[in-house]
């Protein structure tokens, strides 16, 4: 039986404020990306959404950025050292583990967010940087990325388990990037389109492209999206295809170590 | 042979800026209480001030407290729940302990800071929950406090390691508490003074108030402060007189488990 | 004819996240309270409230309180000198002040926000710290506060046009102030009955506590939450039942001075 | 008679923490740039920066940046619209406004601060979109940038009144910009050769370049920096060379407008 995990960002509240919602995606994924407190998220909100993850059999990983409420971790700020990166990801990845350890959970993976996942996608030095943090803290967390980035040669020359993540919504170019969000029909909004194309990706372990080309890669995890318009229907109409279709959804821990 | 353990707090600089002398004060402690983000610290500043403790063989220690660089953590932030700063604890010891994971050192007792720690020595119901959080976390941290707190009680309910700390700067009340710092003649100034007191309180298992009466009380460990003027001088001033009296400076680790 | 303003706490939000429905509200009241980046609100969302107010004809004015987005400065800090707390606030008044200049609007009232404006109504030398910040910043600036309150003594005393204000879904304690939101019954979900009582204390000049006693105070506005689940819905009631008794809806700015 | 004005970052401190020594430099300069919180510096600080000057006849500016304290501003910010740092700025400019207003001031210049101002003076579109925030705020305020940067462009093409600024302490590229710190011989740190340097561009209205080459230019102001070591001593060597020459030292309010 194909078996695949499904995972998404969660926990990008901060104090009063809400984003996405994270209860209905709970009962969905089989993975959270839990926000860190850097970009986004709190003590309380990664508590909270731990105790829903743990209640639901779900993985817990940590989504580090760029120290920046305020720009969501979308703002890429120049000038901190590799040293820098390295320490603010250790820290908060044992924030998250401390919290996770206090609810009786379990970090299991790895996941950049925003700004600093897309620089780490394309500066290998960075990546390293990155994975060098989560290394020393804990060798055993997934390294989870998209295939054909420099985000996966650092975790594989880091050592650390790679988990090959495709996106539900999002159409790719021939690089086997995805197309920047800037350009007409990047985003794919119709559900049953993303199911669909979804299911060949993780049947024929390949990423099919805009132009049709097809590139072999094993994908481990289907990203879904949380806080857009549509996220809780696209998620769902991504499950029930893959389930319809005799794919099992696991967390990331249940195939890995 | 008497053992003692000097402690101090540090790693309270942030970005640029710096707070006391920490690179003079770790070659005369023997813990260093290291701040770890909320009040001040950040993660570059947590990471250098490990591998100083690490290098000298100096103890590292948790010092938690209100999110509140600019108040430094001595405002009282009134209206979280218990819940919210028992979270906030965890994740400030997480942070730091998977630092310290990547530096090769590790994290082995906590001690709250500022209004957090005055707030938890009066009140049961908050220590009782940063108890919960440390335990939750890590069971065998030490827990630092001044003895006759509500802080103490908390951690021998938690079942915690309870470490007694006294001050090398401050004169104390006869209900065994510290003099307010408002009140003329409560802080020492004259470094000979000062380790003079240290010393009896050390050998006579006992601390003397400002009147005269003495409370028996073990003292675990002597803190000195970083932040003051003459800081270096007094905490040398302490060592030497204990180490010239025949008292040896331990890390709590080497005492205690 | 009577008139009366209908204020507001708009440009609630911070970078991505959202709170309340400002657009709704914009259309309804008369006076926004716009946050000034310290409990909430950044420089982008102060100018699109403000220019969203402009275009309506709506009055802007100054919602200052503690430094404190995590807790959305509904947290009592304490600490701060009462000199601390007059420059905070010149800062925030100051920042809308220059971004409604830019706009092409102006800052015409004064209204503190959450345990800012809690703290005041009960301490008068800390009121008169806020009053002090607010005169010397501009004194032609109208101060809103609720009538009865230490608030209401520091405006007069600072010189300060003194505004007084009623909350549409709270109900009066004998004492004049507002029942705790803790009690039951202290807030009105009924929109008919929260229009109705507003109604009758702008028509007969006084507030009816939740005994039936009857407390004389010229009301100048009624505030309208716009945070709460059915905000616009209440907010529009209230509109709708002074407009068909005949009562204007007139911001601050144009019966005053 | 030549008439200069010496300029310097002030009020860069942070709630406990310090930066330089402005009570010694305001002793020296004509002109504080006042930190407004958003790189460096809270209302505290800002009050008292602004108060110093005062007592002194020393000038006020507006200093912006990036909000970012943790990187002191020197970290550029990627991803903000020209909205976004219009915005920022004209909270910047206002906060500073009101805390002058009250302490009995007056602001009247405007100088960005570090990674604002590295990208202001090579980006047009950037430095014409904070000159459209200061012009916006209060079109009277003197425009302090470096000359032969797009900066001054931007300052002019908006029509505020441009003020041209050299620095004491650096080396300039034949293209009239500093010559980048990461080159050896960039910063001068004999305070005797600053000094003659200094009297040199003032009396013949030129900069000479790394290489001898002299650029012309009316010499505004001259700035000194206050956060490294032995700043006190190059400010005070600068004025006293320039005195002796017989060149008036005059805050840009007085010789413009």
């Amino acid at each position: 039986m194909t078996v695949i995990d499904i995972n998404s960002d969660m926990g990008e509240g901060f104090g009063p404020y809400k984003m996405g919602d994270d209860e209905g995606m709970l009962a969905i994924v089989s993975s959270a990306n839990v926000a860190c407190g850097f970009h986004a998220g709190d003590p309380d909100i990664m508590r909270r959404t731990i105790e829903g993850a743990l209640a639901r059999g779900v993985d817990v990983g940590a989504h580090t950025g760029f120290n920046d409420v305020w720009g969501f971790g979308r703002r890429v700020i120049v000038g901190d050292s590799l040293r820098t990166i390295e320490n603010a990801t250790a820290y908060q990845i044992g924030a998250l583990q401390a919290i996770a350890t206090s609810a009786g959970h379990r970090v299991t993976h790895f996941k950049p967010h925003g700004a600093l996942g897309n620089l780490m996608f394309k500066d290998s030095d960075l990546a390293d940087a990155v994975a060098r943090a989560v290394k020393s803290v804990d060798r055993e967390l997934l390294w989870v990325v998209p295939p054909a980035t420099a985000g996966e040669g650092a975790g594989a020359r880091a050592g650390l388990n790679v988990i090959r993540e495709v996106f539900a919504d999002r159409v790719y170019a021939d690089d086997g990037h995805l197309m920047s969000r800037r350009l007409e029909g990047a985003v794919i909004h119709d559900k049953a389109i993303a199911a669909d194309r979804v299911l060949r990706m993780v049947e024929n372990s390949c990423i099919t492209t805009h132009s049709g080309k097809r590139i072999p890669v094993h994908v481990d995890t289907v990203c879904v999206h949380g806080d857009t318009d549509g996220a809780i229907g696209m998620a769902l109409a991504v499950r029930q295809r893959l389930e319809a279709a005799g794919v099992g959804i696991r967390p990331l821990s249940a195939s890995h170590r």
